[in-house]
């Protein structure tokens, strides 16, 4: 990319410096390998990692349990992506696009596959009744979370990608996606410096997609660029995120499926509330 | 982007080079003049342009039209975008995030606001009971929907803009997005080999949705890029595309807000059922 470059009539496919996770990106679909999924005992299987989308389904299945629906129950599956786990027949039955997450509902005859996260989150979220609007407030709820699955592109594959992944750092695509990745967060600072959440006056499944991506972005966890972004001045976005944040089920549903950082917060699988208990008695220690 | 650079430690923002649409593109929110909207007789008022994302919500329109729905009845105005209609203070109000399609519903009381194309698509989907699949089939709905939301931008804001917009071409940005492209394709094709519509057996909002962008695509209207991306090879999206391109309502959702392309395609505005008539005047002269 040091050149301007005149491109081929037919693009090829060049194995080459993809920058991060290159290897788990191709220009064709469907499975690579024959691997079936593992099924555990609850209604709900859960096959994820926890990325912004993934956790914010498990955020969303924590916060149903919390609040009593039971049948909310569900295993969590990790698929390691950087080790092709997307690939495998069985996940791409689940989920023929390969990402994470993907849901089957275990409670319908035949069981249910659902998957992007966005789908995921309404999909259960109407099933229980909980962590959405009333009606009048529904068209508001829609927008705002068919505007973080168009909006978050930018900020994961788009700035993510070209500040902190790709092989070098080029300004022209850090500019562009930057500037969007600020606008996008200034849509959001200015909606909640008027909303305590982002419709309904209620918080609902809209606050846990675009806390996910934003909500952890201004707090500091994504792409070490709080300060590139000068993601404290949106002031509004860090009161809010910080409020969701503190929420016992949030803590829980960051922790499922868990494979990178600290140790302690790493919960590779869950099949049971228990499951955190021996989690937090890990984070006991590793404060002493 | 001709050297790799260091960031800066905050970002700022240079007006500079941004390629085709850097005029539109800033990173703050919010308006920046005073401007009213326009407001027909319809219960609907569509604030639009015919770009992919504008037109899934004109083709839902007509189809449910044709289909007998008359109170889906609409005014479509046009949002001029490379004139920063979408900057003014009443365009905002109805979509925070300046950009199109944007719709009041003033069949509701207070008016109802919806933005971001899918949103629309399902809410008025759900509100005419028309297009949706039955209640069996509406999670793998929903999957494609969302799909289509989180993929997209991987074509327009990725593929599309380093292939089509921006000041140079530069290699690594234009395989990363090519590739992404290619393999969102394939994952068309493979579903399409097996189903005649996305979800259900029945023609959906999934269908327009994903139709708007990629079946647009690979009919060879986006970005001059059919030879490149060979989107002949992806034999089961083009059947499916081209029985969608044939449909009448889609040819009239095509033309609504359009402002670019050959004159006799652009209704800039559309505001009643004969307004087509003048525009197929038109075609038929142009074809003289």
């Amino acid at each position: 990319m040091t050149d301007s470059y005149t491109p081929p009539t037919v693009w090829t496919w060049e194995q080459g410096n993809g920058g991060e996770f290159a290897s788990i990106n191709r220009p064709i679909a469907g499975p690579t390998h024959d691997k079936d999924l593992p099924v555990g005992i609850h209604p709900l299987q859960l096959y994820s990692l926890a990325t912004p989308n993934g956790v914010k389904v498990t955020v969303l299945l924590e916060e149903l349990l919390a609040a009593g629906h039971a049948d909310a129950e569900y295993d969590a599956w990790l698929i390691n992506i950087s080790e092709g786990d997307q690939f495998g027949s069985g996940f791409v039955d689940v989920n023929p696009n390969s990402k994470i997450p993907a849901l089957m509902d275990r409670s319908t005859t035949p069981p249910t596959r659902i998957f992007e996260s966005g789908a995921i989150l309404l999909y259960l979220a109407e099933k229980h009744g909980a962590f959405v609007t009333d009606a009048k407030d529904r068209p508001e709820m829609l927008s705002w979370l068919f505007w973080q699955m168009g909006s978050a592109p930018y900020l994961g594959g788009g700035f993510g990608h070209f500040y902190a992944y790709a092989p070098e750092k080029w300004q022209y695509p850090v500019d562009r996606f930057a500037m969007e990745t600020k606008r996008q967060l200034d849509v959001l600072n200015r909606h909640l410096a008027d909303n305590e959440w982002m419709a309904g006056g209620v918080y609902t499944i809209a606050d846990m997609a675009i806390w996910a991506w934003y909500g952890q972005l201004v707090l500091g966890r994504l792409y070490s660029a709080a300060e590139f972004l000068d993601v404290a001045s949106y002031t509004h976005v860090v009161d809010w995120a910080e409020r969701i944040d503190a929420r016992s089920a949030v803590q829980r549903g960051r922790m499922v499926n868990r494979a990178f950082g600290e140790p302690e917060m790493q919960l590779h699988e869950r099949h049971d509330a228990s499951d955190f208990e021996t989690k937090t008695q890990d984070k006991l220690d590793a404060a002493e």
